[in-house]
């Protein structure tokens, strides 16, 4: 990606959600997964959810699109002090960041090119649109951050990673191939940018 | 609302979130917020959002289907020891319970007519489909929720109580007029059901 582009970021198409993402994502809902599967009532403690191993992260799927008519998804990242994650760009799908626990620093690049970061604490909040180039990088151990994302892509860890038993941290980290990162980067329509180092300008 | 509703709970039908919620609420943007308005980039401090007041409850709103196109809304809740809210149902959203601190008492009906309840902690979590009748009950002090609905719906807390200047808990509680519970309740199609105790079942 040379340049600014100038068409991202303005916030994508309307489009109807539950068609882009729904329907092609049932199929990666583990076995013996806690959530319903379609809009039902339920409860999860602390310690459940769906489960994924990403890197140096677990990651812990509450809530998914099956669920919510595709609207969106929740999800708790953990991790521990780290590197920067490659940026990425997701055209479809909107995502929060809220840090419950530690610290994160997130950079976010947009429509015209400039970049905004902001170490996030206990309670603050960052917002990356659809289309915005976008890292971060967990600054403390024990980090534990609180992921909202447009219906279907919070299963993007899972294909991305692997699966994982238990909630706890991978020991070692699971490092994926490149070729499991971009097929599951294309699956979630997901573009990384391993060259763009949002966090060295 | 006599016996189990059978058609409540089953699930919304496939609509366009967009259409139904976001077209209509843009007007409810208070003047100042820090949020944008539109799908932009931003962050937030642990102290910072639209602020509002209803009963003994802090909202404050974090993000707005005017940012995410529609599909999903956040906000905290904070609130002291209390009494358990009028039950309630809202058809076309989705809602999430997930908490940060302190404790609450959730009760939610099923589409067959059967209450669920469970006492949520931190980092418990709660999910309430589109239709199902549902309250809750802060249980201690210094309580803390975070909120995640269909987008739009955020908005119903300054609609039925009022716009807050600090995030400060209200002293003493905002009780809206029932004029203004019911009038907010028609626009955000949140029906209240003051005489369905899920708590005493």
């Amino acid at each position: 990606m040379d340049g600014p582009r100038r068409d991202v970021g303005r916030g994508p198409v309307h489009r109807r959600r539950d068609e882009l993402m729904t329907m092609e994502f049932a199929h990666r809902r583990p076995p013996g997964s806690p959530l319903p599967g379609s809009p039902q009532h339920f409860f999860l403690g602390n310690d459940e959810g769906e489960f994924a191993h990403l890197f140096d992260s677990l990651v812990t799927v509450k809530l998914t699109g099956d669920e919510t008519d595709g609207q969106f998804g929740v999800f708790t990242l953990e991790a521990p002090k780290g590197d920067t994650i490659p940026a990425h760009a997701h055209a479809d799908v909107h995502e929060i960041f809220y840090v419950l626990n530690g610290a994160a620093h997130v950079w976010i690049q947009d429509g015209e090119g400039v970049v905004h970061d902001r170490v996030l604490r206990p309670g603050d909040f960052g917002y990356v649109p659809a289309g915005l180039p976008h890292t971060f990088r967990v600054e403390a151990d024990e980090t534990k951050i609180f992921g909202v994302c447009s219906g279907g892509f919070e299963r993007f860890f899972a294909a991305a990673g692997r699966q994982a038993e238990e909630p706890v941290l991978p020991d070692p980290p699971y490092v994926p191939s490149t070729e499991q990162l971009m097929a599951a980067g294309k699956e979630f329509r997901n573009q990384f940018m391993p060259h763009l180092r949002l966090d060295q300008r």
